[in-house]
């Protein structure tokens, strides 16, 4: 199964085509569109207020309900689109946007409008393919949990039973720690009251998926897939698997996972290395962590250059923008695991 | 570019075959064996004792010491093996090894001796693509530097000026501060006598790459083509790209780089994105940091099981192991970030 | 630059998605659908009365009318279709249709109605990203020309000059001899009058296209890339490239295309390699004819089976088909070349 | 299963890179030699008098005697090379040959000698890698059968029984009717007396594949993935499935191969799809014919130029070649078959 996700945010849709889809699945549009409103913005007041239904409309692919096995293309018309805030930015790039990056590799040609195709908007594609990755992987016993495990330097609790995180699924809010949560929840808020954006990082984990899956080449290492598809995550910046980071920190004795035999089965009685070594898996849960970066789109004025003329500016960017775009990254970020783990399968 | 390393730590060799290289390049082998010398082992109180000549043997690709365009293969011979070593560890999975991964991956079939196809051995055929990519790279003035960030949570200074690394290239302990690097050596001497193993960090920057490479999709993203090239080197688990998992404690307006014309020029005047903005690059050095997890390979005695016959037991591993990988992983680290920069520029 | 065609011919709409696209490019509208023209049904006696307007939507990746170089979307909406044509066909798989391969292929899931994603009609999409391709490899002086080679056996004239084949660029039915193919058309019409259906062939060139393009490896020679494009297209069962065929009669020195200096420029004074030697182009004309097999929807009746039950039937099918794809099938060919040509550069 | 072959025919060494193949499998290393035997020159009076081993040395990838499941490598040292003979035609191109076409294409810096990596000495680890396909696919009942059809126009007989073709596995000059065999070869003879050569063409099936792999569209189609393979064999110039070009003579009522159920199973009475309907296998062999031109290699005086000036030459090729490469492409031809059908059965 691969996957290519079109579109701008102001332009007349944003799509995703999906290939080497199973042929013959019944296709759960239910269970797609929770996965979509949990994406959706203007739910809450942690969220933009730009109103977007965020229904899909299937254009092949799928007959009679049921997953054809030919390609799949679902389209998401545009809607409630302010194209005058950003009109003024074309030259005037944002810090900490792909705005002037963009600027050079499409030759100025890209279009402007709302981010164009680097827009978070571009997410909802995605969390549709996640959303019919995840009932292929249903099938196989494969399930993707997550929780918000930091905002702004405020962690969650940790845990070591990654099941425990299924209990989340329906949240907006997914944490462990509600007292923690709502310290996160106020952060973000002050952060959008001074006109500002905070940061985080998400944990997830893939369970069931059983041992030997993955290879150590290039391109075939576990970890290696899921940085390729959460990378393509707008604002992830870093990922880490299992212990990630802490690693750096820690005995080889302390980092190694124990085998024992427990109810028949071979275990680890740990799980730093997030249910991969060697870049295969072995069998626990694969967890990881990304951190994203607080969202670039902030109240402050910022300084920044007018690319026509090479002068220094002051900006200031106005329009709707989320102070922190870890909650409703949350099921992107599932998505990409999904699609991540439909790879690591073969499927 | 493409590759494939293939071979394993006790078979005939090891070697790499090379494809899409460009055709005409004087091939400088000094070069190329001075990037293994800095990999091979037995040369320091820090590493195994193993011996290896690492000399490649070149195949094909090259003609009159030039490049031919066509696919290039090179091999390393390999020597000084003590297979008798690692006989009894085949239904003994060493924590933290790919024993047990790679067992169900390949159903009981690869070869066990010295890690096989699994080895740190592999990252010598690593070296040698990634010493041919900096040559090409070269010609384009674009170079790759590095330092030690961290061994066991003692880190080295932190510099905003990456081409400073430039002169830690002869080093086999790149470090800024020689005193942090003195600690580091000693935290890794006192794991060797404890007969453990210890942990750390890597920085890497990529200088003079331009802006307006990579794309926001998935499979261009830099930072995904960052990842699949830098998760393939063994024991890495964990990657951040500038400020990497500092953006979760940040501000937007603390995370934003500021734009700035000088000298005609626009850049900006901090580098929190690591030079990628939307997964393209901004014209800022990339910059990213890499975890390796403690060497698996442990003197100490540790839990596993008998596959055979699937009852707990106390595993003891002999051999000659390096108590902390970082300080030879450094070329490969390297290696990979060239090799990540050929695709990334497209060649 | 990729594509991916998807849809089904009785679907919501059939579509492409383009990737990989040069940004800044102005995209000449009238062009793209004067060559989708060129492939509508229902404008002469030689095709079905299918009439569809085939005018494309672009949905993403062009913005103030110039390729923005982030994926492109089109999609043509489908209408006039007759389902109930095809309901009874399921189980009763149609001769040299992909009926019965497709059933196993898709498990009984695919879309039967109208060919369901085998349809024919899929050619406009692809007519689309070949019209695309070829407005840029105009920028580089490349230029694709075709005529019908033959139809049912009758052979068109023989040109060793394939710019010749310019002029016949607007023609519905290009052939170099006006009574040749007079001679088709009578024949198309006399299949077509007995129920019947009749194959024929495409001769093909790529101008202007230079030496040095392709490589001899698998997956990089020009032969094997063309192919690649030229057997996605319906009902093409043959390919030859130069003298093709007729290599298998031949000396070899009548087959080796002599090398002569004229105008200060190398060139060969025959052209039966087609323009490639070792899988690379020589610098001649590309040339390469394909072979079409005869339209398997035909009015009479034929042997087959009822799939529900395992008895053998006699079917007959109704609906409108061309008696010959031929005619029709000439922009697919031109746009399938333009995007193996598109390969071939590494555009 | 990829591969990548690599060497050049005066180089050290010439070899095969094998990546994806199932772990495992005992090698028979008797069926491969069997297999690079029937290609080895030197053996009858139809070819080159050059002597080769043809013996591979396994780098990697085997252990055991069972394939490991990770890379395997295998190479063949190049022995008897007369480079002296090549020397003086590095910048005076042989008409046929890829001297000139791939002399642009690696800007001169390509081995000249022995024809370098566009050597048919190459096909020697393709014919490796399709042995040991050919063991992967015996084990799913699948196997694949030739003989040579033609030479210079003189045809050997048709069956529509392709198990027939079983009985002349071992043979050096597989035909069906000796008679024609007989005349092939004096035609061959006759070519080598006068200082020419001769074309041919092959006819290759494989058996046993069973209905339902593939895919219409672009890089999945059976016809599209076979070619792909077989035109990266030196010499082949066309490809036809089934009927191949005689699709252009026929009429639908003639070219549609008719259902019938037989034996409680569903198959088509005659096969003109070659086993291939709309890119999917139908269950009956896939069949296919490959035309090879003839040895551009004649010891008669050709037309040439000399490109250090610009001048028009007379060339004359001294050295060993084979009068007719059809004879000995034949393991190569069955080895690219069993490489494509391992891509079309995704294994």
């Amino acid at each position: 199964m691969e996957y290519v996700i079109f579109g701008e945010s102001h332009g007349p849709a944003i799509g995703v085509t999906l290939t080497g889809l199973p042929s013959g699945l019944s296709l759960d549009m239910e269970a797609i569109q929770a996965e979509l409103d949990r994406r959706a913005p203007g739910r809450s007041d942690l969220s933009t207020t730009r109103k977007e239904a965020d229904v899909p409309e299937i254009i092949s692919g799928v007959f009679e309900g049921k997953l054809t096995g030919t390609p799949l293309t679902a389209i998401f018309r545009n809607e409630d689109t302010h194209s005058e805030d950003y009109a003024a930015l074309r030259y005037r790039p944002r810090p900490g946007h792909a705005d002037y990056s963009g600027f050079h590799r499409y030759d100025g040609a890209n279009d402007p409008r709302g981010g164009g195709h680097f827009s978070g908007r571009l997410t909802a594609p995605l969390v549709f393919a996640g959303a019919v990755a995840k009932q292929v992987l249903k099938l196989r016993g494969v399930e993707v949990v997550s929780h918000i495990s930091s905002i702004y330097g405020i962690s969650d609790d940790v845990t070591e039973h990654m099941p425990d995180l299924k209990a989340l699924r329906g949240s907006a809010f997914p944490v462990l720690n509600p007292e923690k949560g709502e310290e996160m929840r106020q952060a973000i808020l002050a952060a959008k009251e001074a006109g500002d954006s905070v940061g985080g990082s998400i944990e997830c984990a893939v369970l069931g998926l059983g041992a030997g899956y993955g290879a150590p080449d290039l391109g075939q290492n576990v970890e290696g897939i899921f940085s390729k598809h959460l990378f393509a995550v707008p604002a992830v910046k870093a990922i880490g698997f299992g212990a990630g980071v802490a690693f750096g920190y820690m005995l080889g004795s302390e980092a190694n996972d124990p085998f024992e035999v427990s109810q028949a089965r071979v275990h680890t009685k740990t799980n730093h290395a997030g249910g991969i070594n060697g870049g295969i898996t072995n069998g626990e849960d694969v967890v990881f962590e990304v951190t994203l970066r607080p969202t670039p789109s902030i109240a402050l004025p910022q300084e920044s250059v007018d690319l026509t003329n090479g002068t220094n500016i002051e900006l200031t960017i106005t329009g709707r923008h989320d102070p922190c775009v870890v909650p409703r990254a949350v099921p992107a970020i599932e998505a990409a695991a999904a699609l991540a783990t439909m790879e690591v399968l073969g499927l």
